[in-house]
């Protein structure tokens, strides 16, 4: 498919009924009327949430109670779950817990990267990432760096062309998003990870825009941690709990310094001194939100169920076809697009800044067509194969198209900031 | 009432005609046939938490989506739910979030505490605390000491009547739960904060096994930092978001080094330097788990609604029932009090060692008198005047008698040992 197939919404029908994924949206509730362009920010409700959560809060919690400890699996879920991620990014079995959110996990694999470097190569202090990383990633490292106080500094790139040239001798820690949140720029993983450790420097991945998105292959790729979000692609839920994975050459170097009760060798026994598991349970702390945790599984189990080639084959084809419609509906509304064109570039959403993006994107909204805005100016739109089709794309760049050419974005109502976007 | 006033289920079954908080009860669902005495693990479920997950699944995901962050008050949620839990202890608006676990919340007052305590007196280098606090709290604080790696270390009181030996010029923060985990004995929040910042020092308290269950007074008695639990007394549901409190003097020194997004100035700004909020919200970090934490709700709604000083005074009458019934029917059996008979000591538990506490704890599971086991050998009965009544406490302490005297503990089922206790 090129730019010039696509002509009429009817192809994208046709397209639709091509698709060898068109059966997961049925296992998703979107409502009436909504294109949702927004998994990348919190995935679709799957039809088994219902279920689930009132097996958890009628039958776990008001019968089971404390026993569900035991009798409900409470006691291994996180890494009963972390163990079924694990294929979905390329890990194996014990090496995956989910549990809190994707900036304490960071944390954690940051504090931990730093206690091994300054083990094996004290003088390195410094920790590279990128300007342009999501913002919570950098305020953790900048958290951390302040509370050591003991001389690290962090390092940003303005381009991801420019890591090559600032990763040195003096790097402690590489920490970068896989598909970066605002332009959804895609980075080579073993290529950069490879490049990262040739420097003697240690590489953090944040999966938080490509987990459930694509195929991930953290041990093939060898890294050190990755983080990352089960509420996006992976469907978990509103705030559903993270993830962390660890090689396990790096699980018994370095401190995992929130080491909570979760994280005990034998937490039962009550012991007033803190030995780590020996396992990926040391990076769990302390008790896990249930309701929210339980929640998880059922977006993995769909995600579980797809083939992720095919869901990165489908992915490329939606944004490739939401770019083409663009370029062709809306050439002359002075919308630049910010994500890469290139496929082995792109991870699964597709960016444009335009200068009124705050009221075209909530113009889009009001029509039912969901995508975010991030600052400055970008409209975002976010593609889960699972339950995006490619009449869905048609259908919001036409949407797209009548905002811009009507100026139905130029109103009060849409210029209104709300605190919350 | 005293014990020998005690002698039947009848004058327990006008206690409970008589008492003013009965009716809350039927705002619970308790199992049938259950005498539920664990509250102190895992508080019982509000009948309304049905219709609270149902309208965080149904509504605000699926329907909302990404919308519910402004449409559903997901943005302000920690913040208004602090702002509702802080009556309960004593706390004033604004100055309480529901966020985290506990373990991760004491990791944020404890570290915001030791980076004040090095502006004013940097030479103060120990934690004290008592050797029988709860675990975890103890495994954070030595997961700090070791990471800052600067000199820090942790004393610990095997006595609470120690204190006011060990707290001196040294010490820099003391940390202490209000209400023992395992013996129930209770610390004068008002007298002990005096003490320990007459000497200098911050003070750290730890709620989770007083929150909910009799008043407290943060601002009153004018101490440093709390944390606390909101599955317990609170009702919140399975690992639900703990609390936060942070004394106004203490919020804008020292720093709080989980430093994420949502702790950050301008949030949506998107800007990578960390300028933390200028309120409580400075000690949020990630997304919060959202189903789990509106679920908090239903809990508060139901402790805000009585009147915690009857609550106290229930939670003694039972727990003095309690004492007094074991030593009139079980008096030969060799249970050990461990908790406290003065009142001001006494939390909302009642503990005895036994030991085959283990063994007789299963026992009474079996037969439906919930309570929970201890190491070392202790059989631990929470009282939650919410929902436990008189003729409970009776019927708890028969069954104890019954397994007692037909040593009905002494099979292979009930010596064996699950996972999780």
């Amino acid at each position: 498919m090129t730019a010039t197939e696509v002509l009429a919404q009817a192809d994208c029908v046709q397209f639709d009924l091509d698709d060898p994924l068109r059966a997961f949206r049925d296992q998703f509730e979107i409502p009436e009327g909504v294109i949702y362009l927004d998994g990348n920010s919190l995935g679709a409700k799957p039809r088994s949430a219902a279920a689930c959560a009132e097996r958890v809060i009628r039958d776990e919690w008001g019968i089971g109670l404390i026993r569900s400890w035991n009798t409900a699996g409470w006691f291994d879920l996180p890494t009963r779950l972390g163990d079924k991620l694990a294929p979905l990014i390329g890990a194996g079995a014990g090496q995956v817990v989910v549990t809190d959110s994707t900036s304490i996990n960071l944390f954690k694999a940051l504090a931990s990267a730093l206690t091994i470097a300054e083990q094996n190569q004290p003088a390195r202090r410094v920790i590279v990432s990128e300007r342009d990383n999501f913002p919570t990633d950098l305020y953790i490292a900048e958290g951390i760096i302040g509370f050591l106080d003991r001389g690290y500094e962090l390092r940003l790139i303005d381009d991801p062309a420019e890591l090559s040239n600032v990763v040195d001798s003096d790097t402690a820690v590489v920490m970068l998003s896989h598909a970066n949140y605002r332009t959804g720029n895609l980075y080579d993983m073993s290529t950069v990870t490879a490049q990262v450790q040739e420097r003697g420097a240690l590489m953090i991945w944040d999966l938080a825009h490509s987990a459930g998105a694509l195929e991930i292959d953290l041990v093939g790729s060898d890294a050190d941690f990755a983080v990352g979000c089960t509420y996006k692609y992976l469907n978990g839920g509103p705030g559903s709990p993270a993830f962390i994975w660890v090689n396990e050459r790096n699980l018994h170097l370095g401190q995992q310094p929130l080491s909570g009760w979760w994280g005990h060798a034998r937490p039962f026994a009550m012991e007033p001194g803190y030995e780590a598991h020996s396992g990926i349970r040391r990076f769990l702390i302390g008790t896990q939100p249930m309701t929210s945790l339980s929640l998880v599984e059922c977006g993995l189990d769909i995600a579980l169920a797809a083939d992720m080639g095919a869901v990165r084959r489908k992915s490329l084809a939606l944004t490739d076809l939401f770019i083409d419609l663009v370029e062709q509906h809306c050439g002359e509304f002075d919308l630049k697009l910010i994500t890469p064109r290139d496929h082995a570039d792109r991870g699964s959403h597709v960016s444009f800044v335009h200068a009124e993006g705050y009221s075209i994107m909530k113009a889009l909204i009001s029509r039912g067509v969901i995508g975010d805005y991030r600052e400055p100016g970008v409209l975002r739109f976010g593609i889960t194969p699972l339950y995006v089709g490619y009449v869905d794309v048609w259908n919001a760049v036409d949407v797209l198209r009548d905002i811009l050419e009507n100026k139905a974005w130029d109103t009060a109502e849409f210029r209104e900031r709300e605190a919350v976007t």
